[in-house]
């Protein structure tokens, strides 16, 4: 049995020495350094690790976080949806998302071309520039061949880009499969309808993507996830992942909790009645914006894993 | 300026006026009878009707609701995630959903082969009934066509099913499309990968449906949205409406909030600033859980609509 | 076990039946119906009922539904907080609450004298009218005698008040004591001190309060709780419980949750850890907004109740 | 206009750094940037600076971290609710928390005399010692004078704690009052009573305890808040700074939000409609758990003031 222990404050504390504090403060304190200490252990035993985040978090500053866990090896795959892959082309191309306010006036910003997610903006000229570079990445990738799953094509726009924040980027140059089984669902997916507009055997093929999936990893391999937030991206990762008998490892960190029943709320207990999770897993929930718990969580266990050299150089 | 009325109980309440009363009551009661206004607007206006909602709504009890809104035109087209389709399927074919409890022992349930959503449990034996049946319909789907897409597919296997509480049965009886941007995120997406495995050349085309949803209603036309919780559902319908040129009428019904940016939790003014709802529109978002929400809304609107014979006989 | 129904609505659907429909829908619809089975069970068994509520939800229009339950007997003893006492004594002078926003400009309405409670707006002048009178009321409690606890105080003003709608009006005349342990937060403990200011023997005994809810019931006696909220007023009922043995039988209604340790959000199950609650109490707690989900946890109990000549006359 | 930054870690980061660079990573992690910086300027001019929490934060281990603030010279008030005061009585005897699970079996701790508060957990042997030293204490108090206001009361049982991470020992140390609107909300309202059962003169005067913190400040002075989830601790200081002329910094951190209505959820723009908090003062929210939340806030607050020597040695 371990005890709460009075957290106080020195002027030489590290991020790291913070997070791990907390495991002795209680509450969603504990769950985080008990998370921190699960993802540790992922990467001490060579599981796998699939990584799954919401694109509002790439909306924020956490694209660039995401970009350097794949960068450091903690990730060995990604599933997200298209609003990550559209808005980690557009900020590799240059393009800035402002810091504005919740309380904002929606029709004000509407008037001056500004999009509001949360506290963040995305101007108008940020989708028209995307659209346009979409037009040549297309045509490009249909020069090369008609049918494409999703993740061969996330893999070859990430090629082409050079940002060293950028997910896509890294994900391509250390072989780290992107997934996005709603692939049609944005901006992304207009640009390819509009593309098979003018040529029609161009193709989208979600369905064998799900072989890639479950290539990632096999039954015999340890399995871990850190899963931020809900959605296709959680379950479309942990289902996959059922069919290769289940994770040893699961961290959720989420705003949703589980009395309206939905996927994103769900627990890791709940996850333990399909066999997504193994009864006998590590598992740990941490509930709250993952703008501020995310990074708490990995910068105590990215000093635990680079001072055992278990991160990539 | 309308005033706070003190809610009073009588024995022959109907339930119409029970949801009716709750807009003089305060907090979310009125954001409750304001959607229910709104959705009866959508209705006397001719407004073309879209109604999202996340799978874990069909492992509910709504699911029913779900078919009978189709069947009274209510709705004109339909959003949903797969899970809502396998859902939608098993139930159609006779198997029931147990109510549990959110505290189950998650070990015990999966040792027994029950899978647990919230307080429901879902038995792997309607998942094997369910795979069963996969394999003739989308043997008989191959046969007619190769290439399908999401809406095509949905609609051809709503024409096999007579469950009249069924949400595809009625859907196609009644023309109504059911969109799926995210097909093979759980079972269905596995045995579609399976009988590909089998039959290379079957193909699900995706991006083609893009086409039939924007086909769903003009610029022109009036367009409403009832939109149960978040996720791809959610953002579909607002995103590929944008394209028509935004909702005139808007009613979310969710356990989320703004706080985090997700787009589950974005709230109808944060789509204004997109364009996706139009400045000018009428609006509400209620907050709680949709099992509770939305049986009021519906049954006040719905008692209205009757009353003007709005509903389809 | 029970089943999954499908809900389906019908022109001449009770509120009764609507929310007992709801406990085959799933979810928070479950636990809703369970809440109300377990209010009936209450009154069946002679239980001596606690009810506690915030005073938000005396700025909404419940208030006028607990002293209908009042009235019916419903409820054998009040623990609320002292906003409720103020806004009671409001609304049965006559002034009113506006319905405007939660989206309000709160400068424009702080220069209008306009105090806002969620998208609820008490004015300025309401408050006037209510330190006017509480010179008078103060002034003859005074006379009677110079010690006054908080309960027999609050008794007196709603002797005097005479508004059917009132609260403090019924829980005088059917000898409902209606705690409030912390009488100074607010507007009432301003005149408390102004008076005591020209009065230093004037008296507010809050320990001897004690006595009374204890008094309220005994060890032997079943016991319930409907408890509204979280905060003192809650923990006032449920600890004091405690020392009489604890509850027989518990609802609870709140939108907060348990993952930030605090009591507000704090189960039944966490309850029965410090024996406020029975390990073999009936309990349920309903997730949401106690505006909406109130009302129909009561209309259905009230329904079975009045069947059962359970309610007085 | 600020804009996003891709956030990355580097292995020298300090806690302050860490905390500062999620200003720039967008959503809450912004709010909390905001957040340390008002606190910065609540001490850079002067203000009074009013602490408010609930008791569950105490049984957290941010206990320690309320009586260094106090040490440290960042409050200048204190309100909060009185399991705050037992439990730091209690670990200023030398009892001890535990560290358990949210998801425990409620009915084995109650057989082992074990209560649980979140994942917290507090043995009845803590009680009953507790239980002892009040009797010791009120018999002293009562030595000396038959009234006490509550903050005269909790001054003189600090000043016989000499733990070095006791709030009240503190607090009293350095003048600091500690203000408990519902004193008899808890085990030590319980030996109040028992005490006064058998010295009727014993008198606690809640009234009188409004000049207190009435005068902790004045309408001149430039004057702070700190406010730590909701309830009477929240209201009794935003109402009494109210009489004073409002808040010019605040600064809530809570889980609560403002869609039902309550005060827990209430915003800093709500309070300004009321006046509790000027139009123009700065103001932020941080939605999340205070264990997480509370200590990023200030790592990053109080390195900028030790840097500028704000802080009391």
């Amino acid at each position: 049995m371990s005890y709460v222990k009075d957290f106080t404050w020195n002027k030489d504390m590290t991020a790291g020495e913070l997070a791990g504090s907390l495991g002795s403060v209680g509450f969603q304190g504990t769950e985080l350094a008990k998370a921190a200490a699960i993802v540790e252990k992922m990467k001490e035993t060579g599981a796998k690790v699939f990584l799954t985040f919401t694109s509002n978090m790439v909306t924020s500053g956490l694209r660039g976080f995401f970009a350097q866990l794949i960068e450091l090896g903690v990730a060995d795959a990604v599933v997200t949806t298209v609003g990550s892959v559209e808005e980690d082309i557009m900020r590799a191309s240059g393009e800035q998302f402002a810091i504005g306010s919740f309380a904002a006036n929606d029709f004000a910003l509407h008037e001056e071309g500004t999009n509001r997610v949360g506290n963040l903006y995305i101007s108008n000229k940020s989708y028209e520039k995307f659209e346009a570079a979409m037009g040549t990445t297309l045509a490009a990738l249909y020069a090369h061949k008609k049918t494409w799953t999703v993740s061969e094509m996330l893999r070859e726009i990430g090629l082409t880009l050079s940002d060293p924040h950028s997910i896509l980027h890294h994900a391509a140059k250390h072989n780290v499969p992107v997934f996005c089984p709603a692939i049609t669902d944005g901006a992304f997916g207009f640009h390819l309808f509009m593309f098979q507009q003018d040529h029609k055997d161009f193709m989208v093929d979600v369905v064998r993507d799900f072989q890639h999936i479950l290539e990632c990893t096999s039954h015999d391999e340890k399995k871990g996830i850190i899963c931020l937030g809900g959605g296709v991206s959680k379950h479309y990762a942990i289902f996959t992942c059922l069919l290769n008998g289940g994770f040893d490892y699961a961290v959720y960190l989420t705003t949703s909790q589980q009395y309206a029943g939905s996927l994103s709320g769900a627990t890791t207990s709940e996850a333990k009645s399909w066999g997504k999770i193994k009864d006998d897993s590590d598992a740990a929930t941490v509930i709250g914006d993952v703008t501020i718990t995310f990074p708490l969580v990995m910068v105590k266990a990215l000093e635990e894993l680079a001072a055992k050299g278990l991160l990539r150089q």
